[in-house]
C-alpha cells in the first residue's frame, strides 16, 4: 500500500491506495494557507497517521507516501523550493516528516503527478509519450515520455501555462505577457467575460444567472450559458479553446506526444470544450494531412492529485 | 565507415564519415530541384558511388548510408512523405536507391539529423536532452531526450518554426500567424528591415551597402549593420532575439533541455546575437531565480547535415 497526500492552497487530501492505483480509504482537511509550514505539515503528518489507524493496518504495510504541492520541489533533498500560494520557499517536507513517521517520502509538482495518475490508470494509460493539462485558476502540465514522467535537465519541464501563445489584453502574474493561463485557464475565461458583459450592448443571459454579481462569475456558468446559446458566452468560450488548439499545437511542433489529456476543472465543461479543442487543433496542427496526438478529457477528476502522489512512491520503492 | 547525404534544395553534399563523426571526404553537387526525384536519386547514387570509389575502399566497408532530406520522411518504409523545396511527395527513395547500391538506407528530416551530429560531436554532446534549433531561411529543430533522436508518437516532433510565439504583421507560408520563423529566420528578419527601411525616415547605412537593391538584403549585412550602430538594423535585430528568447523559453516550459544549440545560417553572427538571445531568455524565463538549459552556439555548422546522416547510420547498424 502506499499513501498519497494532494497539498493544496484550499485543502488537504490524502488516501491509502493499492499498487493497482484504487484508493482505499481517503481524508480531506482544510489546508489554511495562512498558517505556518511548521502547523501545515503537522497536519499532514496528522491526516497520514490518522489513515493508517483508521485503516486498520500497520506502518510497515505502506511502502512509501508520495505527497503533490503547488509549487516546485527538489528530488534530491525532498525540499519544498516554491509554493506560492502557500507562501512557502525552501521548506524541507519530506525531512520534517520523515522524522514522525519514518515512512519513505517522495515529493514532487500537484500536475506532474496529476499526469502520473492519468499515466497510470487513467487516460494516458500505456502511451509511449503523453501530456496533462490542467485548466483550472491557472494551467499546470504533467509530461510523460518514454513511459515515465519527465522533469527535465532542470526540473522546470512542463509549466506549460506559462507557454506563450500570442499577444493578450493584460499580463499574467508571472509578469510576462502571453502566457497560455491568461487565455485558457478559468481566470481567464472569467475575465474575458466580465470584460465583454461591462463592454458590450448585447443582452447576455449571464447578467440574470449571476444576479449582476460578477463575484458569482465561474467557468462552469459561462460554459453553460455557451451551451444555451449566449452569445458573449459563446465568444468567450471559442476563445478559450483557440488559445488552448494553439498551446497543444505548440506541444505537438515541439514533442508530438501520442496523447493530450485535459484535465483540472475546467475540463467539467467535457465534449462540448474537448469537441472545440480539438477542431481548433486539427485546424492549426503543421502537417494537415498527418494524424498528430489524440486530444481526450481526463478521466481521474480530483483524485488525481492523491492517485499521482501514491504512484510516485510506487515508482521509487517498487 | 558510413555516408552521410545532406540532399538540400540547392546542393547535394555527401560524405563518407568515420565512426567517431570525422569527414573523411566529401563532395557537392547541384540539386537542379526543378528534375524529377527519379534523376535526382540516380545523382544520390552517382555521389555515394563516387566518394567510394575515390576514397578507394570496399562498398562492404560502408555499414550503412544516412540521407537528410527537408521534409519529412518515413521511417518504417523510407519513403520521403514530403520535401515541399523539391516538389517531392511519397518517394520510395530508400528503394530507388537500395536496389543499386546495396548498402543499408536510412532516411530522416535534415533538422534532426544536424541535432544528431551536434549531439554526436558537437554543442550537445553528452547531453541527457538537448534541443538543435536551425535558424536559416526557415527554422527547423532537432530534439534529444534520454540521449536518443526525438521524433515523436506521429513523426511530427520539433517543428520548432512553427511554434506560435506571438503576433506578427503577416501570416507564415504555412497559413498560420504569429509562427516562430516569421520572427526569427533569414527571410523574417530581412523582411522586417525591408519594411523598416521602406516606412522609416530614418537613414540607414544598409541603403548603401545594398547599393538600395532589396534583393541585395541579407541577414549578414543586417546583423554587421547593427554591429556599426546602425538604429534600424539594431531594431530588427533585437525583434529577431527577442522572439527567438520567447521560442526557447516555450520549449524550456515545455521539456526544459540541457542545453539549447542555435545553427543554420543566421547563427553565424556568431556571440552577439548569443548574448541577446540568452538574455532574451533569462528576461522570460518562468522561475527567475532557478537555472535553466544553456543557451550555446552550434559547433558544426554545415558539416552536421552529412555528419549527422552518417550517424544516423550509425545508430541503425553498429
Amino acid at each position: 500500500m502506499y499513501i498519497g497526500v494532494d497539498l493544496g492552497g484550499t485543502s488537504i487530501k490524502a488516501g491509502i491506495v493499492d499498487k493497482s492505483g484504487i484508493i482505499r480509504i481517503e481524508k480531506e482537511i482544510p489546508t489554511c494557507a495562512e498558517r505556518s509550514p511548521v502547523e501545515i505539515t503537522e497536519d499532514i503528518g496528522n491526516v497520514i497517521l490518522g489513515l493508517i489507524k483508521e485503516y486498520g493496518i500497520s506502518k510497515r504495510d505502506i511502502k512509501a507516501i508520495g505527497i503533490g504541492i503547488p509549487g516546485l520541489a527538489n528530488q534530491t533533498n525532498g525540499n519544498v523550493i516554491f509554493c506560492v500560494n502557500l507562501n512557502w520557499y525552501d521548506v524541507p517536507l519530506r525531512d520534517m516528516l520523515e522524522k514522525r513517521i519514518n515512512i519513505p517520502i517522495f515529493i514532487d509538482n500537484d500536475a506532474t503527478l496529476a499526469g502520473l495518475a492519468e499515466y497510470e490508470i487513467g487516460a494516458l494509460q500505456g502511451v509511449s509519450s503523453g501530456v496533462l493539462i490542467t485548466l483550472g485558476t491557472g494551467i499546470g502540465g504533467g509530461v510523460i515520455i518514454n513511459g515515465e514522467v519527465y522533469r527535465g535537465a532542470n526540473g522546470v519541464a512542463s509549466e506549460i501555462g506559462h507557454m506563450i501563445v500570442g499577444e493578450n489584453y493584460y499580463d499574467c502574474n508571472c509578469g510576462k505577457n502571453g502566457c497560455l493561463e491568461t487565455f485558457s485557464s478559468a481566470t481567464a475565461i472569467i475575465r474575458y467575460t466580465s470584460k465583454l458583459l461591462q463592454e458590450s450592448q448585447e443582452e447576455s443571459i449571464i447578467m440574470e444567472r449571476i444576479n449582476k454579481n460578477f463575484d458569482k462569475l465561474d467557468a462552469k456558468t459561462i460554459f453553460q450559458c455557451a451551451n444555451e446559446g449566449d452569445e458573449i458566452s459563446i465568444r468567450a468560450v471559442n476563445r478559450f479553446a483557440k488559445y488552448l488548439g494553439t498551446g497543444i499545437v505548440n506541444i505537438i511542433n515541439t514533442i508530438d506526444p501520442a496523447v493530450i489529456a485535459l484535465g483540472g476543472g475546467v475540463s467539467r465543461a467535457g465534449e462540448v470544450l474537448l469537441n472545440l479543442v480539438i477542431k481548433e487543433v486539427e485546424k492549426t496542427k503543421h502537417f494537415k494531412k498527418l494524424p498528430v496526438g489524440k486530444v481526450v478529457l481526463a478521466k481521474l477528476g480530483n483524485k488525481a492529485g492523491i492517485i499521482g502522489a501514491a504512484m510516485l512512491g510506487k515508482h521509487n520503492i517498487k
